[in-house]
């Protein structure tokens, strides 16, 4: 790609999105699966570009939601609502009640006080919810600490014998239809057996389940399939499957798998230009353009991402790459070999498709970047920069 | 204040900002260095609502930008453009012309290519552009490291040798005007030492200066000032202003002042509502419609913050308040004692004036939160919710 060319043509910062890429990132998923049915409802929360949602949608893909608002941009970008389903720890009564009226797959219970708020809201509204409980195995991911869920010390879904509990309680009311089973143990997952055993431990629940008449339809396994930022050695879908399916002989339940990462991770760079070098003490920095507004990740896991100067690479010494930010949290990378650079050189970082632009921020009053999407060749804007006067037109009329 | 009427009127989650108190504490630093004439400039990136930014300019405030849509901010908001300083180690070409063509007092250089370029910019627009160079005196703050800015390991600023080196430039050139001279060395400084040290060996610096007729008119410690979040001893206005002023008998400059957070930081509080309590394994959660997105802090930095359940203490046991957001990162706090809550509870963060709003995101399509002040006993509205319409309006017709 020509990200030279892309930079000057939107500016930067920018982030760029391979739609192909993309394409056949779903669909190595979507056949890792055909030996059942299968919806891939992606994570919604690691990239929720309307543009982006519809190249998804156009695939077949469903999508996990975690808000209103996701449940919104998937609906909008023509994912159907039986695709749809309504995850997350803390749900408000409105989400609940516009989840069901616009009659998404299920809405995936994370506690019991959960389990009977939207009992009360379905039978207000004179509905029956679908339902699924969030399990928690208990199985240590061996992932960073903050997207790790699947520890009993976490926040997220509820032990088996909740569950359990909970799946009586259900099917004992008019108002709940619990037709699904879900866990999710971590993201940026790089070992296979915490999965499969994971699995192993739902689908013996789920078995269970069924011998009592609660009759699952829906095996929903999460997301959390990890990319490659660095040297991770990654699962292959074909055996992340394998390990699945393996735990599911004798049961006809419709795969739910919730891919975020694994789909637009690598899928996209983050462009940004260089504005100076700076040599202090022993250290050399190359300030660039782009901050830890843009792209939170490094700050904020400590995440490692590639960094490349195009066009550039001899004379390399060691440098950090840092962002304009009043914080010297702000970088992009730390001790890389690279290039002496100069001003307007672009910076390309890597593996920035997902949980980059979702959780960039003004701060410093800094407008958010633009999104391009490149597919079949061509290269176009699917969001556009901000501006100025967007950031302050929800605040400047009440300064009297 | 009635949070619990304050949440009702305005919904939550909600950011509350007492502007009474704002102005105790503006007047507080003032006041602390009346034995000099001094400009007290507020530093935007801390809170930068344009309300609050004009109740600031009432009192005379200054504003220490590190962008330009902080310059812009500041001057919407009626701070005068002598007032207003521009800081930040990353400045583009844009918004170094814009600086100047808005007659700013003075533009903060961190770098020597960026004092090239912002001569090279001023003589393209046929300007002298006022200058501060600022000086990184290698001295240890004890604070996070990811605010800590004043070792000569940080991005920030230039050695004392590279600073001798860039005035003699400046006064050379046509198109430069060094005015002023600037350090900060990190943000929620507790401890005095440090900044006197750094005072003094700045000062000492500026009298070498003026002995070779540089003439320094300005004196800029930068902000830092800590304040309590927990059980912190903190630096009182005028011991500060002392150590500072103590480092500087037989000079006749204008002390410039940076603070942020002393003025803003617990001038603030945010307001939550209890969505759910859940017991997993051994731990309580009290899950809050407030998330990571709305308040950062507590995941990035670890922070602590106090929070306080609005009409509740009894039966206190310890718990984990935690939000929405799909992430174990995602709390307010771990490990408290709290009394046991029910659905629509007020939970009050304490102490979020500073770097709150301003570091908020739409992670998981999630709105960020309404701004409300209260000022002499009333309440008023500063910044409204975000609707999801806004969220999307500058994607949504890109959407093909
Ligand atoms: C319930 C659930 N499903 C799916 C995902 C997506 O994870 P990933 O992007 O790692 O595939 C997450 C991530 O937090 C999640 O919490
Ligand atoms: C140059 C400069 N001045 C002032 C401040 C404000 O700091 P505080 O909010 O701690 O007063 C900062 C914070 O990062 C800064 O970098």
């Amino acid at each position: 790609m020509d990200y030279k060319a892309l930079a000057q043509k939107y500016g930067t910062p920018l982030y760029v999105y391979d739609f192909d890429e993309i394409s056949r990132n779903y669909n190595k998923i979507k056949t890792a699966f055909k030996a059942r049915k299968s919806i891939i409802a992606y994570a919604v929360k690691a990239n929720s570009n309307l543009s982006l949602l519809k190249h998804l949608a156009n695939l077949g893909s469903g999508a996990d939601c975690v808000s209103i608002g996701e449940i919104k941009r998937a609906l909008l970008a023509g994912i159907p609502n039986y695709k749809i389903i309504f995850s997350g720890v803390g749900k408000r009564d409105d989400e609940i009640a516009e989840a069901l009226e616009k009659d998404i797959l299920f809405i995936n219970i994370e506690s019991e006080a959960e389990l009977f708020r939207v009992e009360e809201i379905a039978a207000k509204l004179g509905k029956q919810a679908r339902i699924s409980v969030r399990v928690n195995p208990n199985i240590d991911p061996l992932t960073h600490p903050y997207i790790s869920t699947g520890l009993s010390e976490n926040k997220f879904g509820v032990a088996i014998d909740t569950a359990k509990k909970l799946y009586l309680k259900a099917k004992s009311s008019p108002y709940l239809n619990p037709v699904g089973i879900h866990f999710h143990i971590g993201s940026q997952l790089t070992e296979l057996a915490p999965i499969k055993e994971a699995s192993a431990i739902v689908a013996e629940l789920t078995r269970a389940l069924q011998k009592i008449d609660i009759d699952i339809k829906f095996f929903d396994v999460g997301g959390g399939l990890g990319i490659r930022y660095k040297d991770e050695k990654t699962i292959e879908p074909y055996d992340y499957a394998q390990a699945i399916l393996s735990t599911l002989s004798g049961t006809d339940m419709t795969i739910i798998c919730e891919p975020g990462r694994f789909i637009v991770g690598n899928a996209g760079v983050f462009l940004t230009s260089v504005l100076y070098e700076k040599e202090t003490g022993s250290k050399r920095f190359i300030i660039v353009d782009g901050g830890m507004n843009d792209l939170l990740r490094p700050s904020l896991y400590n995440a490692y991402h590639e960094v490349e100067v195009v066009g550039k690479s001899e004379d390399a010494s060691l440098a950090d790459v840092v962002g304009p930010v009043c914080e010297s949290g702000d970088f992009f990378a730390k001790d890389r070999l690279l290039p002496k650079t100069e001003h307007g050189d672009i910076v390309v970082v890597k593996s920035a498709g997902a949980y980059g632009f979702v959780m960039s921020s003004n701060y410093n009053t800094r407008p958010r970047p633009a999104e391009v999407a490149i597919e079949g060749g061509e290269d176009r804007l699917i969001r556009e920069r901000e501006s100025f006067e967007y950031l302050i037109e929800k605040e400047v009329r009440f300064m009297v």
